[in-house]
């Protein structure tokens, strides 16, 4: 029988992120084209620093200094594959995390080849929408561009199989939040429909995901930390703006501003 | 003797608009780098879809499944040349429209020789400002970097010129815009000269633009509804905002917002 | 014994930002792919005009057209270094000042080298954070990733060098910046903390330092007249925002609002 997973709790959640405050760290973003002043924003508001490296002999000598990668294929193309490698093989043997974003690998040739084989590059975690998740783990999606259409209840076993075969936290995001290590699940709840008509914010959670990595502790607690700290701040900044045009500046101050007793 | 175009009625602007929010488009955009974020952020905030799959085999398989294909050449370089010529064939057969923003075409040589090679290959439309549309048409211009010395109505008569030579759309917008087959001509005013100091506003009409060409009716109706469009919410943003940062926030916010009524 | 260089005063500033509002410059920006957004609103939000064109064939081309050429290695990769190696030569040519931003040069071999290159290409400004101009200067430093951890007062005498070495005018920028031609210094107070928390915004103080070097008279204050303008407006937006996300409309607006007298 399928058991719908508990909600993160808020000591927890407060305790990670009492921990990243407290030395928030360097990420290497390589990311897609379209989002990345975003992502580099969120990060920043956050307390933590991004940067882009992307010449494959630098993303390989950066992958190294940086406490954590983030990939995500939104717009891959040749060049930019082989950063991407570099960066991977370089953060590997560093012992750095990395995080993959398999955005829109549904119903592309070209980037579900190059997601099948980072799979088995050991990524530290996956964050996706129910359908990219769906895709990811070998199962058959429906999906018509970036946007889900399946709920992201309904990929949790697909999560956690994918998990289970990578050795990595599997986040599929939507609605509610499911974070799993093929065994053991948390719901994260919070954010709001808006959030889908502004670019990268799924794109960012990425990048916050990959930050939260970084930390010790249980990865499973601190990549549904991750979820949770956006999803609230989201939340926060719904209930402020007018729209999408002002829920970006809103929620980057949300961000700014998150303390630790807000997330109990 | 040259005749001034009628005002497009808000009765057909609103009928147009009713049926893009029916059936709201999934865009492919390989458009400038400067500008991707906007462009994205404006699209959603309409409630229709964008995506940027920017690798020649991805970019053609999108073109495929996508409703409509932009096309903006304001950053080109060689290997997105190749992306583009890859998107808009693929577009051509499965019969999905493509539009084309010639971005500072008039003064350089590079990609003066693509658009032109681009023009042989039916856009459904294209979107430029006076100088633009005059150095594409074949005219001389004197335009300097990417803002348009020339007033639109002055370039009228080069848009004509340029629809009737390409099968396409031609708009050519400035403090009024333009819209013509090359025989019928519409007139869109609203807008505000506050747009000109925020950079991708044009580029982003450009992408709301393809979007208009993806329904069925009127072309030419279509086209110009999405100029009015952007210039109704332009105007509204302008009216509440206090320069070109907080321009931004509000526009998105006035387009996300934007109900038929509106344009009657 | 160090003497610390006096505050530019108000009066050179308004003079040198006055002549900039009468004849405001087209600037090709060459910059990294995370804040070409930011960078070119910037530039429109003071009344002058951004361009970003990148193929090396074009990019050449433009640079001679141009008022000023900005350089920024952020993401640099070997095809836009190539567009850049191109511009800046067809700048000189055409005797069009160009801005080196040695983003992150301290740990990273490939973009050091490069950095390197250009030195030789005769900038006419070069802008950086105290590690980044310390690192340039062939003195030794410790940063780690683009935020600086050095105090920009310690930086100067590296500045005073590699302005003598380059015959360049050196901003090298933080809590206070400082503008160095070798001999002379000027000192700029203004900005706060708070623009270390948003992506770009040094970038873009690259760009404006790039456009006011355009202007005639002299280099040294209209370096100093650009990262006067750039603190004041930054103080005045984090004195109207509630943090990182809202700081950046707030800015553009007040960028757009300054007037001579605002800096007497």
């Amino acid at each position: 029988m399928f058991t719908r997973p508990d909600v993160l709790p808020g000591t927890r959640a407060a305790a990670c992120f009492n921990q990243f405050k407290r030395q928030p760290p360097l990420i290497h973003c390589l990311t897609n084209e379209v989002v990345q002043e975003l992502t580099a924003n969120v990060l920043l508001a956050l307390g933590a620093s991004p940067a882009m490296v992307v010449e494959p002999e630098e993303a390989a000598q950066f992958s190294r200094v940086a406490d954590a990668l983030l990939i995500n294929i939104g717009t891959l193309h040749a060049s930019r594959a082989e950063s991407m490698l570099a960066a991977i093989e370089a953060a590997n043997r560093a012992d750095k995390p990395w995080l993959l974003d398999p955005v829109a690998v549904g119903g592309l040739e070209y980037r579900a080849t190059f997601a099948r084989r980072l799979l088995t590059l050991r990524p530290a975690a996956i964050r996706g929408n129910a359908s990219e998740i769906i895709a990811l783990s070998g199962l058959q999606t429906s999906a018509r561009g970036v946007d889900s259409q399946d709920d992201s209840l309904v990929a949790l076993p697909a999560a956690r199989v994918l998990a289970s075969n990578c050795g990595a936290i599997v986040a599929v995001t939507g609605e509610t939040d499911y974070i799993t290590d093929g065994e053991r699940d948390w719901a994260v709840t919070g954010g709001d429909v808006l959030m889908t008509r502004v670019v990268g914010t799924g794109c960012a959670l990425s990048a916050v995901v990959a930050a939260f990595c970084s930390l010790p502790g249980d990865r499973l607690d601190n990549v549904a930390t991750a979820c949770r700290v956006m999803a609230l701040c989201g939340e926060r900044a719904t209930a402020q703006c007018s729209g999408p045009g002002s829920f970006t500046a809103a929620f980057l101050d949300a961000l700014h501003q998150l303390r630790m007793e807000d997330l109990l």
